[in-house]
């Protein structure tokens, strides 16, 4: 499997006249005895120490190997190895970070937790970080935000698992384009400028001590590679964990967060493409909409046999807003309710007396004031219902578009992962409804999870997944909308429920009345 | 030949939709396309810079590409190249350092000089210096000290090539085990306690940055390994420089410094050994001795016509001392006028009237007062005598226990090659007069100057030159003479002119008489 850091037990016979070789030479061949016979480098700041510390060791105890493409390297010498090693997987997400601790050793899990994005104090978005980057002092402020936080996972991480921060000896990091510049302290500035350019896709692991990170010093430090400014290394850390490059039959990932990204392929050939579809689906437009947390709520049915809507919230609180799920589920059951035309539009006349006035317009009340928490009602208005019908066109806009530019039909997909909280939370029946998954039989769809988290997981324990992530760019084909007719098309002919050629969807009721 | 160090010129196209590479993929590429298609490391530390101005030149400039072991890095980016690259080799000596400027795209030298090595002033020999190293803060004075010494060389190469210290983008170093390890910041504790261990033999390439060395920051520095405490690189740099390494048949190489250093072999097998045969024949030991420099008499012959001592001077000055060819010459010059004996002892009936009686014994008027520098008679005393007889005596032990290990005659050499001054100014006719060389015909003796620059200079310019020094590391089989019977007896033997066993020597006059 080969980790990204290995623990390696060495017994050397001590030096004699007859085996006068040099002590650091002595701690390299015994490690490259169990290396298949690899010699490891040794960096020459740390040969004095690694050997002064062999040697002091009886020449035997454990040396700390890390494994990256520039081939094996010896970067410490323990006379007691102690726990691990241990690695860091890290979701690099603009809003909020997600790690995790694993063994290296053995594969197993530690701790999980996350932890608030600390950039947001320079900017709650990507495009205001990236202006703000241009300000004096701009960049290297955001750096050492994201590093703060990092840090401070670390140390919520290490206590978690009751270890010491400097037990980690291993980070691989997976974040969009702009996170990772943020990260490694790249300039941002012509991402987000025609002809969008990164600063650079694919950097060497480094280490710890280099970032100053507060983990082990000498903890190697690995970033999944961008493959541009619009596919991030948290879109390659999901193709790694879903297994798509490695299957013979085709399949596609979706992943919505900021943008909606989407893959599709397999061993031989991956297309992907990007677009603006996710922020009311992650309930980052509605006014109600919220992340998934305590007192959202998640899934809503419409039950035709006494007109009510029926919802659930997560950890049975009263209700606070709508999640994206439960966005999803609402606007179906506002539909299949009928309560909305085909166009997204409310229908007052048969709004079963849930519509009422706001000053932003007509709003249909999810839970009344008595119901919800606070005394506040949940309510879901014409702009968000606007919001999510543009979010839902773009989304069927941008997997239409990409099949067709391979020239395959969806019912000839194996899988479509979906990644993220979306993935883990929606009904793939209800956004079928919508219009905005393809009407294919409901185990086509696979959550997975966080796929950026586990990405990065990966590359901690596997080589082979570390090199496929580096081949991997070279190996997908970008597909840009921004510049794309049919994609322009495919969405004016998307912004109905389901669809406009409603044919496309034929287990959704359609109803020829607007 | 892929010099250490390598200018590449790059012209890439701008970025564009349909090419939207990263800034810094695009430079590796440009690189690749150069370097058969193998694409150059860049580190993170120095990513965003080369990254910035590339961009800044129009993507068009010329990349500098270090060549090590690791593979082609790539660590700057230059919008105009200005001349070079330059490399400079480095004769690291124990009094003196010798360097010269080579220019890696054309291999032409362009300057060279030598300098003393400042560490002189914590103790004259290696052995007081590693004795300082022990104390507080020792290590770390010398290891300045020498590194003073490597700056001052550089910038007056520099100055003499009509160049910016900057412009030197490349430093290969060639020295005794010890001084290695002063320049690597490395204790030489062990090295002089059995069983002799070198910290480390083989040190990564590094940069004049880590180091602090005052050429170019990224300047790569190449250390020549060593083999063991009395293997140095120098002598390493010597069996490349000879090519030793490479031929058929099989050669020798003397290497008389602080020790003399030996060794036989080919390119299917090397075997070395040191001992301690060199200072008195360096004009080390000698009280009259001296370097090569003006005044010093390196040539000397017995005229029986007239039974005269004619010598020469270095630049024709008055004697102020003899260098070691003299010294060479004076004995067998007083052994053919059979001033001493075959012992080496004064024949104070026989001495031509030249012997005084001085405080420290017998000594032999070289060139009496009214002809020497200064008024001072160039005197040669019993005690030099001697010290050269152990000298010669080890000498040739050393060959003959060598010649004998590896099962050959000495007539089966093809060359012997004799570096360092003592190669550049000795008669070998005189020394086999000695019984110090064995007595083979002249045309053996090769001499090949300092070959510890010569094979810096080499791994300079060749990658293969460069991998064959790590290889031979491993190839060398090396005979520790300290604990070896066979040598203590052959040393006994050696201590006479030419030796015991005269029929060794054939073509010495031998006189049965003592």
């Amino acid at each position: 499997m080969e980790p990204l850091v290995r623990y390696i037990e060495i017994k050397a016979a001590p030096p004699s006249l007859q085996d006068n070789s040099a002590d650091l030479d002595r701690l390299r061949r015994g490690a490259a005895e169990k290396l298949t016979g690899l010699e490891p480098l040794v960096a020459w700041s740390r040969s004095a120490r690694l050997a002064r510390a062999f040697r002091a060791a009886g020449f035997s105890g454990t040396a700390v190997v890390n494994h990256t493409e520039r081939g094996p390297e010896l970067v410490d010498f323990l006379p007691e190895p102690g726990p691990g090693p241990i690695g860091l997987a890290l979701d690099l997400g603009t809003t909020h970070l997600e790690g995790s601790l694993v063994d290296l050793a053995t594969g197993s899990g530690l701790a999980r937790a996350h932890q608030e994005n600390g950039q947001i104090e320079f900017g709650a978005d990507i495009l205001s970080r990236i202006h703000y980057a241009a300000t004096p002092g701009g960049l290297a402020a955001l750096h050492r935000a994201v590093l703060a936080s990092i840090n401070e996972l670390a140390r919520g991480l290490a206590a978690q698992a009751g270890l010491e921060t400097t037990a980690i000896r291993a980070l691989s990091v997976a974040g969009n384009t702009t996170m990772s510049h943020f990260f490694l302290n790249l300039d941002p500035h012509h991402l987000i400028r025609e002809p969008y350019i990164p600063m650079a896709n694919v950097i060497e692991p480094l280490t710890a001590e280099e970032l100053g990170l507060e983990i082990h010093p000498a903890a190697v430090v690995w970033v999944m590679p961008s493959v541009g400014s619009y596919f991030g290394g948290d879109l390659l850390a999901g193709i790694l964990a879903s297994g798509l490059d490695r299957a013979e039959s085709v399949s596609m990932l979706i992943d919505v967060g900021t943008n909606a990204e989407v893959v599709v392929g397999n061993r031989d050939w991956l297309m992907a493409c990007a677009g603006a579809a996710g922020p009311a689906l992650e309930g980052g437009v509605a006014r109600m909409g919220m992340r998934a947390g305590p007192g959202a709520i998640d899934h809503l049915e419409y039950d035709q046999a006494d007109s009510a809507f029926r919802y659930t919230t997560i950890d049975d609180e009263k209700p606070r807003g709508l999640c994206g799920s439960g966005i999803i589920d609402l606007v179906a059951a506002l539909y299949l309710s009928r309560v909305i035309d085909i166009k997204g539009k409310f229908r007052p006349g048969h709004a079963l007396g849930r519509l009422v006035e706001t000053p932003e317009g007509l709003a249909f009340v999810v839970a009344p004031a008595t119901e919800a928490a606070d005394g506040r009602p949940v309510l879901f208005a014409q702009v968000d219902l606007d919001a999510v019908m543009r979010s839902k066109a773009a989304m069927y806009a941008i997997l239409t578009t990409l099949i067709n530019q391979v020239g395959l039909k969806f019912e000839e997909l194996e899988h479509i992962y979906v990644a993220g909280a979306f993935g883990r939370h929606i009904s793939p029946r209800q956004a079928i409804v919508l219009g905005m998954l393809p009407d294919l039989p409901l185990a086509t769809f696979v959550p997975i999870g966080n796929s950026s988290l586990a990405g990065a997981e990966l590359v901690l324990l596997d080589g082979e997944a570390r090199r496929a992530g580096r081949q991997l760019v070279r190996k997908i084909t970008y597909l840009e909308l921004n510049v794309n007719q049919d994609f322009m098309i495919r969405f004016s002919g998307s912004r109905f429920i389901p669809h406009t050629d409603h044919r496309l969807f034929p287990s959704v009721p359609f109803f020829k009345e607007s």
